[in-house]
């Protein structure tokens, strides 16, 4: 019996790290799960690793779950559709308008098909790298259309709710210009900072600080799964890029004109807003204060002081560690509510921590 | 008698963060310190939190340190120079090519100036935030000049040592290239991606990954410091960052054009390229695995996974908190060297850690 609300078979197409993290967390609630894959090696492994079993001429699905490469996702969904007219089809690739688009023009009939997104990190690794957790705590965007029945929604709300995500009701449309927002757009600008570097000497790159490579870290992305979703949202990514592009512009202008002062507020103020609208721990977005604490670069001497901090009664909102260049001392840099501030950096120093001054 | 190679007194303009910090650590270092600044009672902080003492009239400094904001320094050190023609002297300025430029405009005498930049985080906070750790174990970069004397550039390198810091040496137009590179454009496009978000919908920005949050950290920086470096370094900034605007607006007509294919493979290896030369823990620039770990948000549970890692005598070289949006699941992504990584997921597994696959 499943302990699922999920009504079996599953039937999961693309065994890469999606779709078979999607097929360990269902087995482990005993629903019935069938595996495809264009390798049939791939079926395999994920069978083996308990994601399900290999899908029979004969098993009738309630659910199918498109989780190929993002460029062919139009065309598995019409075939899966085609296939099997009475089952609910989803798909979760990370561009929604271009495979609606797609389905539509070759007249597909979409009265049981509901794009979705789990929101879980890099989709790329293989099966080797799937995790019943990896949806865990997620949110999985569900993408209704006027007219869609009730049970096809429910079917994918369903699934992502057993995976352990938060479901976001977006239309198709909201969806590709929020993910063009918050993920594409941001991935081409860090890759085009990143870009300037190449040319760049060693010896100024090795200065860089914790500034630097946070805008840079994404640029160590996958180009070819990047190369798909970008194309495939092209529109919205080309509408928040030119916004971007048009801001750089008019700095650019303005230090060559050297008169920036007013341009440069204004973009530094405009960011300075803009990045307090982004959601802190537990949805709260409240401004934390951040205590730099020198540590010798050990795990054990991390571990110590976060018990210290735990002991001491100390909410801990957020951390990050940083290196210095070329020696052995690191810094932990502990964000806490500005109320416990002055109280932490008295008691960790009374316990020997040494406290660095304001991070970056 | 002075612990130090610093012969003071070392008189101090400008008894902010900097200034403050610099005092401190002298002072541990039994250096004479006396202190001047605009406004008496910052110098009464400075000197009850036991950064030097206010500079008498009959005091004769053999190092001067110009910590003050960025647009006054080279209009004091034009002043310090005149009254202590014996004195080395130096600044703390984060651009130096405007200083320089300014001293030579208004024909001052050069031979005893070297400018230099420490790399300590944020330069702003005043006394109040000052610690005698602050450059322990950053960059400080001194910049000499052709027919400048060693002892000048002597002075100001054991000022950095005394300070902790390891000393970079750079020609002043070098510096200028190098925190155009690593500071200055990250600094504007981290701005310009959070202004995007000004005018988004707020359910649209609560959808932020790692990856918009790693983007736009910096953006939430001082403006008016800002501004003053901004404009400061205008030439080297705007040779940098036009380079980052042609090849977004390369994108752009790309994407435009429907065929962007080639552009966003270009650009997604070059960005690859681009961050891999940014070197990682003690300058190793490795490739490190990444380990997602589900944790529920307490301290505690920080604590204690860190202390297993320890004991598994596994060497953690980074760690990174992510929050999920609205609920109490934390992940902590924990990089280690691949080699150990398929060892550390089944050790902690075995102590019940859940494991989420990749991060981002």
């Amino acid at each position: 019996m499943s302990s699922s609300r999920l009504v079996g078979p599953v039937r999961i197409v693309g065994a890469g790290l999606l779709g078979t993290s999607i097929g360990l967390v269902l087995r482990r609630q005993d629903v019935d799960v069938t595996l495809v894959d264009a390798s049939p090696t791939a079926v395999t492994l994920a069978s083996e690793y308990g994601a399900g079993r290999a899908a029979g001429p004969s098993d009738e699905p309630t659910l199918i779950v498109v989780a190929t490469p993002p460029d062919v996702v139009a065309d598995v969904v019409a075939a899966e559709v085609e296939r099997f007219p009475n089952a609910i089809v989803t798909d979760v690739a990370s561009v929604k308008g271009s495979v609606l688009e797609s389905l539509r023009a070759q007249g597909v009939a979409l009265d049981n098909y509901v794009g979705s997104h789990p929101m879980a990190g890099r989709e790329r690794g293989g099966a080797v790298a799937a995790r019943a957790d990896l949806f865990t705590g997620r949110a999985w965007i569900v993408c209704p259309r006027p007219g869609l029945s009730e049970d096809a929604v429910d079917a994918v709300t369903n699934l992502a709710e057993a995976c352990g995500s938060t479901v976001v009701t977006l239309s198709t449309e909201d969806h590709d210009s929020a993910v063009a927002l918050i993920s594409h757009v941001p991935q081409i600008v860090s890759s085009a900072v990143a870009s300037s570097l190449v040319a760049a000497r060693d010896d100024y790159v090795t200065l860089a600080g914790g500034g630097l490579r946070d805008v840079t870290r994404i640029a160590g992305s996958d180009p070819t799964l990047w190369i798909q979703i970008l194309t495939a949202n092209s529109k919205d990514v080309s509408t928040v890029l030119r916004e971007v592009r048009d801001r750089l512009d008019s700095v650019l202008s303005a230090l060559d004109a050297g008169a920036a002062t007013a341009v440069l507020a204004d973009l530094l103020s405009t960011g300075n807003s803009g990045v307090s609208k982004i959601p802190g721990k537990h949805g709260n977005s409240a401004q934390f204060a951040q205590i730099l604490v020198i540590i010798d670069d050990t795990p054990g001497q991390l571990a110590r002081l976060l018990t210290d901090i735990g002991d001491l009664g100390v909410n801990m909102e957020d951390l990050r560690l940083e290196h210095s260049p070329g020696s052995l001392i690191g810094f932990a840099e502990v964000s806490v509510v500005p109320s416990v501030e002055d109280e932490l950096v008295a008691a960790l120093e009374s316990r020997g921590w040494r406290i660095a001054g304001e991070g970056r």
